[in-house]
């Protein structure tokens, strides 16, 4: 049996993990889920963010389902580097996961593209680059104040991720990876990034590769974003480039994306891309849709790709049968997905 | 007399330099203008890219007008940071002025914008950040590598680009100023931004400001990029985000960019953000308006600003009298547009 540790958190993100959970049930009956109360709300009563307990008992599950942290009025960077990245990198979460596609039923805003014809996946290397949080300053609030960030990069952490981005390619249809970086500028990590990528692609001749600078890549997101397949990339370009991705598919609204420990030594996490979006919360009219396909990843993740498929195909329904401007219940779209995958 | 350098460079740079210079010399005749080759024929033939001699020589201009130089037969690297960073770095060009318009006339990618909706300019620092060099690896080849890439930022450097975005913000009508970093992983660098920002904010009451996230911000270039004015963002944001304000706005074939000195101690450079497309080079068919969209910005920093007006007015005239689909000849739209010019 699963056992699913919940974090809800903020604003909208308990209205849409109880869909989520609620189609997990449907698919994967005798799931174990066992909440925690974390984000903006419990660091305001408590000035906690992750007490090392929290962390340690979460380690004891098979995958974590996270709804949206975060409010305004907690300070820039907090949440982010105390909470989400923390779990990201105590987890050794390299793998952070995000497919973007233009469902049918789904407006996008390019004129240029149908729907259907986008189909892609990000694998955004996530414990590395610039995420390290090695920097600091000197000279604060001076005239000579100089700051740095420095991005880390290594052989070890560089080369697994590209060999998960091609074992994912493997699986789908057309079986490409693009590589993303900016070997022209960043010459030390590019070239790192290139030389493991080239060797990783020797390994895998029936996958098509290319290379792009991140400057290209983000342009071509925009103007064929049906050209790419499975694109690898850095920490920071993968946070970039995943957001262009998702709006040019219709918005964060429907994004998901998981946090993936693929050896399965820690617990991945699965969360969607929007945020807590306060000023909708508590309304019950927020898209749970991009909830219910992060649980679709997490069941991918834990080996039940039939129910994945099923929950993936609900969506898919769920979306074509959409009526543009009429409004959505968040409670109402649960239930239906949930019929729809177990119909 | 204006005392210009020509660097036509390589591909189809030549084709639309000598549009650029047609207008140039139709709007201010008896621009003094000196030829000098650099760029990939010149490393295949020489080995040089950009000798000491040349960068002395091309200090004694009061502004460089470039095509595009690169070709896929040199090596990534060598002409980007021995020709172009060189001089950005050598000349202190810390603004890397970057206009997007979406013209009348022009077809962008989006459905939801019309031409004539999106006037934004990003204003880039040019001279700091990841593109300081500053990196190295440990262990090359083995499965032990390291690589590292140093972000370098300091007050100085990021003061003065803030300044010279509210400057500008000031001579537009909407007066906003969006800051974008990534303050909430970056903090060191981010806080610093987010410091001399604010600080030049406080003297700048008549402008709105407002701060987003790298990855907010090249979500919403796709989805609103009419909520832009003035963007002022670090080296390679603003590499990456001008990327995508190019292309929402009808591909990089109608970008310029300058490369500017605002205090005229060193030349500015000024070049359309298109490569040198060796594909279609010497047929006469490059789109030569984002050189001469280049010229005017050259104009413009050289104290000429009547004659820029007249030619982004040609180009308004150019671009609004194009049938789409019908192919177009690099040397006809350069008469055209200098006669619009002058008219
Ligand atoms: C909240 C922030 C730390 C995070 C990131 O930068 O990775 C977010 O933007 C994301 O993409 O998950
Ligand atoms: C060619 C490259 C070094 C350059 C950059 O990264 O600045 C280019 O992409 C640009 O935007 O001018």
């Amino acid at each position: 049996m699963a056992r699913i540790a919940v974090v809800a958190g903020d604003g909208i993100g308990p209205e849409v993990v109880a869909q989520a959970r609620k189609v997990l049930d449907a698919v994967l009956p005798g799931t174990e889920a066992t909440e925690y109360d974390l984000g903006a709300a419990r660091y305001h009563r408590t000035g906690e963010v992750l007490p090392d307990s929290v962390l340690d008992e979460l380690a004891g599950h098979d995958a974590i389902l996270l709804g949206a942290v975060g409010d305004p009025t907690v300070p820039p960077g907090v949440l982010e580097r105390g909470l989400l990245l923390k779990l990201r990198f105590a987890f050794d979460q390299y793998v952070n996961l995000r497919p973007s596609r233009l469902w049918p039923g789904v407006t996008g805003p390019l004129a240029t593209v149908k729907p259907g014809e986008v189909d892609l996946v990000v694998v955004r290397e996530g414990t590395e680059g610039l995420y390290a949080g090695a920097g600091g300053s000197l000279h604060r609030d001076t005239p000579a104040e100089v700051a740095t960030e420095e991005s880390l990069n290594t052989r070890h952490g560089v080369e697994r991720v590209i060999r998960d981005a091609f074992a994912r390619a493997r699986r789908r249809e057309r079986r490409k990876v693009t590589l993303v970086h900016k070997t022209n500028v960043l010459t030390h990590a590019g070239s790192l990034w290139a030389r493991a990528f080239d060797a990783v692609a020797a390994e895998h001749p029936d996958v098509t590769t290319e290379y792009q600078h991140v400057d290209a890549a983000a342009m071509f997101l925009v103007t064929q974003p049906q050209r790419y397949d499975v694109v690898v990339t850095d920490n920071l370009f993968g946070d970039i480039l995943t957001d262009i991705a998702a709006a040019v598919t219709g918005g964060i609204g429907l994004a998901a994306s998981g946090c993936i420990n693929p050896e399965g030594r820690y617990p991945s996490m699965f969360e969607p891309v929007h945020g807590s979006a306060p000023d909708i919360a508590g309304k019950g009219v927020a898209d749970p849709v991009a909830a219910v396909l992060s649980a679709a990843l997490l069941l991918d993740q834990l080996g039940h790709a039939d129910a994945a498929a099923r929950v993936t195909a609900a969506v898919a329904a769920e979306l074509a049968g959409r009526t543009p401007g009429v409004p959505l219940r968040t409670e109402e779209v649960g239930d239906r997905l949930a019929g729809y995958a177990v119909a």
